[in-house]
């Protein structure tokens, strides 16, 4: 494999900002529920500018653009993704609700859905991730329609929130994704 | 959906870290290829813990255990996690030729794999992911044996290289984690 060149970033053909804007997404909001790490808040915006989601709801104490902290990670992606601020997580829950979406926290619940055991078939969906520590809060898992679980074997209790996102978008749009 | 209450955190039964020693593991190692950030290190280890990976090789510039703002992100996954330091990745890459690893650079190059077409069957193999803003370099992808490409639609290069992880790992070993 010694000829097996790197693809140069202007070969990689990316979309502009614009393109982006104008392009169909996956019906996918995902909603910040009070996710204190700026780094974290960053990532998410690079993870859903690739996978062309619809929107991210930054609510509570998450970290809105413009942030010198947020563009770290995100290197841009705030000027792609749509995303709108809700003061109160359960706002966000409600207007989602009434734009007829089905709403998941991503969660480690008595009831939960593993997340190997997901399948999406491009209906409305939302998903919600909660604060580092105290993840998605009771009360709005009591809003959601359903827990996915990541299934986790070690000796930690979670995932970092934005490497869950990563997977669990990737679980639900990886197979969507048309490859040659 | 109100009586669905969080699983607190003894509730979890998590595994000990000398538990977690004595597990079988995946035969799967992640080379870390001149990571920068210790935030990436961190989180890496996390992942790892999660998905009861064999070890990480950390090499080049990487950041090694014991380090403060590894541990930030990591939250101990450094004492279950086996991990050991190579100065050089080709080092690194020849050690685990010898022991019969197949190796995979995750990078974006002319000649791929995507990885949703990827497919794991519990072979040995490593998982090269590089610099935040170099990736994997050209000399060590010559020493791998291919090359997976997670695909991207929106505007930018590339994922987080520790949100990369969490969904290569996903892909590779979800299905293989058995949930009730």
């Amino acid at each position: 494999m010694s000829k097996n060149h790197k693809t140069s970033n202007a070969n990689l053909n990316r979309i502009s900002a614009s393109e982006f804007k104008k392009s169909e997404k996956f019906n996918t909001i995902i909603v910040l529920d009070g996710v204190r790490s700026l780094h974290n808040v960053g990532s998410v915006f690079r993870t859903a500018d690739a996978f062309l989601i619809e929107a991210i709801y930054l609510c509570g104490l998450t970290g809105t653009p413009p942030n010198k902290e947020i563009e770290k990670t995100a290197l841009g992606a705030t000027n792609s993704v749509e995303w709108v601020y809700f003061k109160k997580t359960e706002d966000a829950i409600i207007s989602l609700k009434n734009k007829g979406y089905k709403i998941y926290a991503v969660e480690q619940a008595e009831q939960k859905t593993w997340l190997n055991n997901v399948n999406y078939n491009n209906e409305n969906i939302a998903l919600v991730f909660g604060n580092e520590v105290y993840g998605v809060e009771q009360p709005i898992i009591n809003m959601c329609n359903e827990v996915i679980e990541i299934p986790q074997l070690g000796t930690k209790h979670s995932l970092n929130i934005s490497v869950s996102v990563g997977v669990v978008l990737w679980q639900l749009l990886g197979k969507k994704i048309n490859v040659e």
